[in-house]
């Protein structure tokens, strides 16, 4: 038994912090009410996101990494890049069309779009095959219109205020 | 050991969705990262929330609920409000004086004075108190431009899309 009836696509965008973290509190909720979730996460090949443990303590929770081990920069992505990004597509068309899935997070997706490691219709494409029962959730920055268009839910993260304008960088625990 | 050298002061506000479900994203984080985690939630006493069985399953954290079974207006507070809010603020002085906790979230505390159950004093207080190596998360939208401007951190949810604009009333799992 599903726990959404229709479930909806949200959208975390905006270059503010909190998007990735909170599709995270998202899986948390849902799996409180006994749902199961997965997250799919590109550009994220790195191995010392405390989401990686921290998730693993969560009954119902599978986490797909994809990507490679390294900073992304716009417009430099190799080969391997572009075959991650197809391998994180493959696995979400998988995740959205098992019906055992409550909640499915495609985590920085946007970003992927963004950097050309995948096209705008390939998202449109996930969006259309998703199971009705399943919550879809994409996050990152720079989520393009067409996306923002067809979605239910869409939160901006503004950045009002940041410690790196005090020169703090990305620190355990709470960047990653 | 404390995962934070030095801690810093997040403030998660606006009326867009994201808030609570960042924090407990960065409790998922912090406990990923061997981290030590209390949230002490405001006017939250409500005992169907996802996150109270969700949270359950990470270890390391700690979730202190306070606040009336029943849906709150502004203006309209009872004494039993008055001294459960008051309740939430003697836990959080607890809390971030606590020397084993990395990471403490005290969940709609801008809503809380907002609402007048607290004074924006209260949390300033609360904020100096607070021990350096303590990471410290206050949610809630509205918060006061007090809180913002000590703030170390500061994002701002923005409402672009919510499905309640399509009839869409809260959803077991993703909004509680």
């Amino acid at each position: 038994m599903s726990l959404f009836e229709r479930g909806l696509v949200h959208v975390y965008t905006g270059n503010g912090k909190g998007k990735t973290t909170a599709a995270m509190g998202l899986i948390v909720r849902c799996v409180g009410h006994d749902g199961k979730a997965a997250m799919v996460q590109f550009m994220k090949g790195w191995p010392f996101y405390g989401e990686i443990k921290g998730l693993s303590y969560l009954p119902n929770v599978e986490l797909f990494r994809t990507g490679g081990d390294k900073c992304f920069r716009k417009g430099e992505h190799s080969d391997r890049d572009l075959k991650e990004a197809q391998r994180g597509l493959e696995i979400a068309e998988k995740c959205l069309t098992n019906p055992k899935h409550d909640l499915v997070v495609l985590d920085e997706i946007n970003v992927a779009v963004d950097f050309g490691l995948l096209k705008i219709s390939d998202v449109l494409d996930l969006i259309s095959i998703k199971l009705p029962t399943i919550e879809l959730v994409l996050t990152g920055r720079n989520a393009p219109e067409e996306i923002i268009e067809i979605a239910d839910l869409v939160t901006e993260m503004v950045e009002i205020k940041h410690p790196y304008q005090k020169n703090v960088t990305a620190r355990k625990g709470v960047e990653y």
